[in-house]
């Protein structure tokens, strides 16, 4: 409905910017947590973005929002029509979906629909919001404001690609790759650490103190609101170009390769700040491979790893009682070690 | 029903009056907290600010106050009627709407009318108080006993200007475009600081303290209540003035501009405070335009933001532990500094 | 069913019966507010209050209580049915009504008619014991029991003399002019200040300690139980006095005036006692006209406003930490101070 | 179903039995509340008080057990069927009434009957347990386990000899008097000192320590539960000369009078131990009068107060903290310090 | 289902076997109360029991296990039935019916059957756990971890030998004799007082420390486990025996008597111990009583009441703060005192 | 429909594996407690081992998975069909079923079929969760986060391998032979001693610290995420190796014997650590006998219970607080003094 502010006019964010254009790269990566002040723009940058994605291609018809590419992941009811000879297709915007808070679980996974069930006695799957935003975001405002167990589902469900429903006698499971972004202002209530190593890479943005920028900021956006269509017409050469090296870095991504020395960096660097588990390496690796290909470069070097270490490690840290640094310092003090080397 | 206390007979709080014109004239002021003792004439000042306004032009038989004059922000219903031939239309006073405490999130965003859905297997949607508040205002008496949540949607809401509804398989959205007026008592319940940041100017009532005040606010309550009529006739002309120099102060806000210089002076304010985010400088930027404009300039200056920045700033300062003024001592102290230099 | 004990053979406690009648001569004063021990006969007085009133014309079938003689605030059904010709009339007796321990707010505003709506598929609003208590009385004992949300909505109805009910897709207004009666405990939960507050008057009752009050208590309490009629024919002629002294003060209430200077007096004790708000004086005044008009006077004089300011102030004094005296010896003594004058 | 043990063969527990006859002489006496250890036969004496009962006439086919002699006061029901002959009658046993350890508030006061409201749209009441205790006992068992608003409402019915309902849309109210007897363990949550005031008698039970009486109790419950009818055949006839004497201290009540030496002393009594409010005094007086009948004499004389002062009091003393024998020993010394007068 | 291990092959327990079948010969002793660890057999001892049991006589076709030898017992469908001739029996199993973790009270006690009430509008009851468990055993692991009010309603059924439901517009009653066998882990919260003392018998279990009784134990389990109906074979003349004794037992007990000296014995024991209430002596009557049955004596001595003197005692003392010996070592020092006068 | 991580190609981590394929020859062993991080790969374990196992024969048309080869243990469906003759087959897939987070009881153990009660008045039974796992795994991540009655019902229900549902006048038992695979976070909420107790094996999975492990953990299942079927086709030679052993230890289970001294060794053992109960000898003397299976011995010898006394015994230690060394050192310990004897 009302138009979005262009994601090339955003000005400065440059960490937020970049993790959510790996993200949208390789959304295996596993989504983007921002934390920052309200009121800095987050909602805003992931709605620029997704105007910024070129269309995808679905099934006519289909809730699940199906890829036609993919006959594989078909839901069961693109299955079962796909039996009976070719199906439509259209053309339709990469889905933003807001978690509105207080989304109840049932509108998350979906349910029974409970109207054909009293009207009809048919047991009918009504499809959430994790169906409506299979291929594109989910965008989770104040995501330390969530229950833990529908955090717990989010994450699970982004992880797997899939849904799986078992509830008052349902049992439908569909496909459900999507990113996650979600926000959170550190000052209410945090995260377990079990959420945030989850999550792939998470970025921090703050209101500018530089004078010209704020000033800028307030600008563009008074311009943008007193008439909009004149400001996106401004811009829309800028996320022209930027729409065409995203595309590009997707379809270059299979092609980009990650050199052992690459992967023994990523390991070096964990153990020396001692991440649980291996989701750090593994994400550090992937978002680096994307970052690779939205450059152009043919394989993963030390530069691409330095610069995304910050946001691929730094929320899966232990609390060190003897260092008070922040996190962000410690990822950075490891690196220069590790990269040193 | 019952007839309003002509907002031009209230005595003093001359704050709290200036800054409801200020909403009145531009709503993306983004609404008006009230704090201060029950009693002291919050409610009476919204109604009366109500009647002052012109009545408003709506199509006929829509549930959601659409304006004619903007069929791009039709509800579905008013869109699919418009394409059979010109609507008709009809004036209606602007709504205020009151929150009951206790309403439900059903209540305030709407909800499956029950009845259709039991009675005739349809799910038709049931507009809430959003609906009937679009386009006029939404007056929250004890903002701070309200839920958290509720108060989340309603500013969620009156920021974005649509309300989006996503349960019971229901999807609905509308325009929803109104001004919050809340109310609170500091010593029962405080606001969380995203709650405060999101009102776009707040204003402190307090009981007067002088004699002459109190006996005359006494006076013209009993008068009131004892001749409702006859009361309101007395203040017609003074109503009928103020009416009409709102009327022209909306009209001519979109002429109204905002030079460079002001907008250093009102980053440059805000910095200093260090307020969080960059709310504190538009909502002070598009107050003094307001203001302007209700006062005939051509341009904002120094005097209408010096005026405005208490109300703008003083709720989104940090505590601030070595200083134990008021706010409202330390943004004046902060802009006798900045418009000194 | 059960007859009531006669209101003139209450023993002691003037101060509340002359609060009672006070609120019954002009309800606009705000509702009484009766603190002490169970037992000490509160009940009895609401209930021989309103035997003395006189019976009430309404309008025949209505289930508001409606009065034939406003028109104006006819509630819907009455409105419509008066289109088609004058409505019939009958007498009835001026309701007491009991809020019961545990009553739901469904029951207090009225709801949705769960028979009608299931049995008929229509959605019949079942009116509340507000609108059953409308132009009588509403007691609840133990109002400290209540939950803040019920005390609240009761407040805002009293005040307001509307009740509105925004919910399950109804919305209905309709009138309700009431006089609050609440008894609290002191020993048991404490009002809110915002509570207190908005009760007009408030009283003490103690049990009596001379002797021969207490065993004339006992007396006449045996005596009406063991022959209710006998004891009422007994006690009919002081209560017949009383009911027309009652009449009388309403109708000659309009004509009663309020001399600047009691105003002013009024204003000042309030501000030496430093209650929040204007309804200390605004009360007061209303009280003491009142008064004036039970007792014939043609305007309210200082031994109007003396007698009732404890009543009328007590409950709204802030808590002061460096004064350990009771309320009532504070207003006494603020009273003797500024009547010196 | 089963037999119940006789009343005159429960050992000792003199001060608990004659509680229970009085309040069976004269239910407006007010319930009796009985603390002390389980399984000290609470239980068993109210069933066999009411085995000693004499039937009692109920009009045939009535819900609520109304009493033929009364017609002032029977049902809706019972009124409509009157108004077309005279109704049956037939004799039924006085009721004990159970209320069973988590009974609903539906099921003590009554509720809308849903079987009929779902299958006939009719809106009926279904009757609770008040309704089938009128004219008999409701025994709690325990309470000071039950939810105080459930405690709240018993007494409120106890108090008025009246069940009012308002709920669900039904409004009924119907007569129901009866005789609470209540059970509590001190050791268990205390019950609030409102609550208690309420209660007319208190007494309290002890295992008894001697050896021969504890064997005496054993004994007999044995021979009772080994052969129930032959044990109460050795008992019928010390059973049956309690019932004559019972049914004729119910008929010469009202003739039993109250000397103004007997109020003022137990005014003077009340007023020595500090009890709040007059029940102390209306309970002693009443309960002095029903033993007085019970015994054969024509008016309460100073024996008659003396032996019932400590059940009738003792639990309205408010806790003194300077004097920490018990309460029974305080009315004791009271008892005897105005008596020696 | 699956076979149960028999009981005579539970190694060493003594206290439990005892106490299961002095319960199972006389169920007005009580209920037993089995504490200890997890893993320690207690539901196959209840298991093995009730396969020791001969089949019990019920009517054919009646939901509460109804006896054809007490016609004055049947419930209201058997009377009802056989007003209309001989009723038609048949054999089954003692029931042990299992209580689940988690059992709602309807579930227990019975219910409003739903399905008919919904389909066909009738108000039938549902029989509960307590109707299936009638003339047998009910099976509770952990009770400390029920709910009270759940524990409270089976201890009142356990000793009135019926169930009262008063609900939901039923009102129903039925027999429900049975042997309540509970669970429960001292480490995971208590039971109240006023609980432990409900049950007649308690008993501890433990891990036997001796080797070769641990190897036994996980041998016969194993080759139980691995060969069930070889295994029961095997010892099924060991079950043939001890059915006899406990048929037998049964029969006799009316005619065994408890002398005089022997009922002193316990009272004089539970006066040293200080139990509350007389359960303790019945118990401890009850319980020696059915042993000398079990042992073939005409009367009880003090050997019977000696060895059951623990069971039947040790979960009624007070905690006594000078004496920290455990419960059952403070019997047994009293029994040595008192049996040794 | 996604393909799995082969079972094979886990990297390291081998006592989890190894308690996982002793569970699976032999599920008396009574399932598997994981401690550790999130993802080390636990999840990724079951699913590769389910894939491990040969498919089972099952009725077709069975919703309980029954064995063909069991008709003793037939759900009420099968036996039934199986008196019109021979019941068809089929194969199926091994199950793994998650439970997931916040799955109700009803989910889990089944419940009412709501729809075809609701259309056709039929109540029929809707399997849970269990009855899917039958005969196969269910897996439950972060056990700790569960609800203990939800834990205790599984675990009651896989120890006994029956379902049995007491609910809503369902009164159903089916078979529901399980191996649970729990998952926890020792960071997170504690397991109750009793529910650690009844898990027949636990084992602790932690993050690998060697650089070149890391990489190749890494490496894995980037290419197994890269190309899923070129991974899984490379490493199913070493799945059918696997498979095979598994098939072979299982027919060969019965035949494994246990020595007396085995018995000894653990039961002397389990004295020397303390273990609550006799589920650490059972289960340790299970496991090693699997264990013998497995590696093709005849029966269990020292080095079987060596290798598995720290799964079967470290989560039944009390803690002790004199000793603060880890539970696996402890038992270590003590297999060391035990086994040196």
């Amino acid at each position: 409905m009302a138009a979005h502010f262009p994601f090339s006019a955003i000005v400065a964010q440059d960490d937020m910017k970049l993790a959510m254009l790996i993200a949208a790269i390789d959304p295996a990566v596993g989504g983007v947590l921002v934390f920052g002040d309200r009121g800095s723009g987050k909602s805003t940058a992931v709605r620029g973005l997704s105007d910024l994605l070129p269309p995808m291609l679905v099934n006519a018809g289909c809730l699940y929002n199906c890829d036609p590419a993919t006959p594989a992941l078909f839901c069961s009811d693109c299955s079962a029509r796909s039996l009976q000879g070719p199906l439509k297709t259209k053309k339709v915007p990469v889905p933003v979906v807001d978690l509105p808070l207080g989304a109840t679980e049932d509108r998350v996974v979906g349910a029974l629909d409970l109207e054909r069930a009293l009207a009809h006695g048919i047991k009918a799957f009504e499809p959430g919001l994790l169906a409506r935003a299979h291929r594109g975001f989910l965008y989770i405002d104040e995501v330390n404001l969530l229950e833990d167990h529908i955090v717990d589902l989010l994450l699970d469900v982004a992880a797997s690609g899939e849904n799986i429903v078992e509830r008052e006698g349902l049992s439908v499971r569909h496909a459900a790759r999507l990113v996650l972004v979600g926000t959170g202002n550190p000052e209410e209530g945090e995260l377990r650490p079990q959420l945030l190593d989850r999550f792939g890479l998470s970025v921090e943005v703050k209101t500018p103190t530089e004078l010209p920028l704020r000033i800028e900021v307030v600008r563009r956006r008074d311009s943008f609101e007193r008439d909009p269509a004149g400001f996106k017409a401004q811009w829309s050469r800028e996320d022209a170009r930027l729409r065409e090296r995203l595309v590009e870095a997707r379809s270059r991504l299979p092609d980009v390769t990650v050199p052992d020395a690459a992967l023994e960096r990523a390991a070096t660097l964990c153990i020396k700040l001692g991440t649980d588990g291996l989701r750090g390496e593994l994400t550090l690796m992937r978002a680096a491979r994307a970052l690779a290909s939205f450059e152009g470069a043919a394989h993963v070097d030390d530069g691409h790893l330095r610069r995304l270490a910050p946001s691929a490690l730094r929320h899966r840290l232990r609390r060190n009682p003897l260092d008070d640094s922040g996190s962000t310092a410690r990822v950075e003090r490891a690196v220069a070690e590790v990269f040193a080397a």
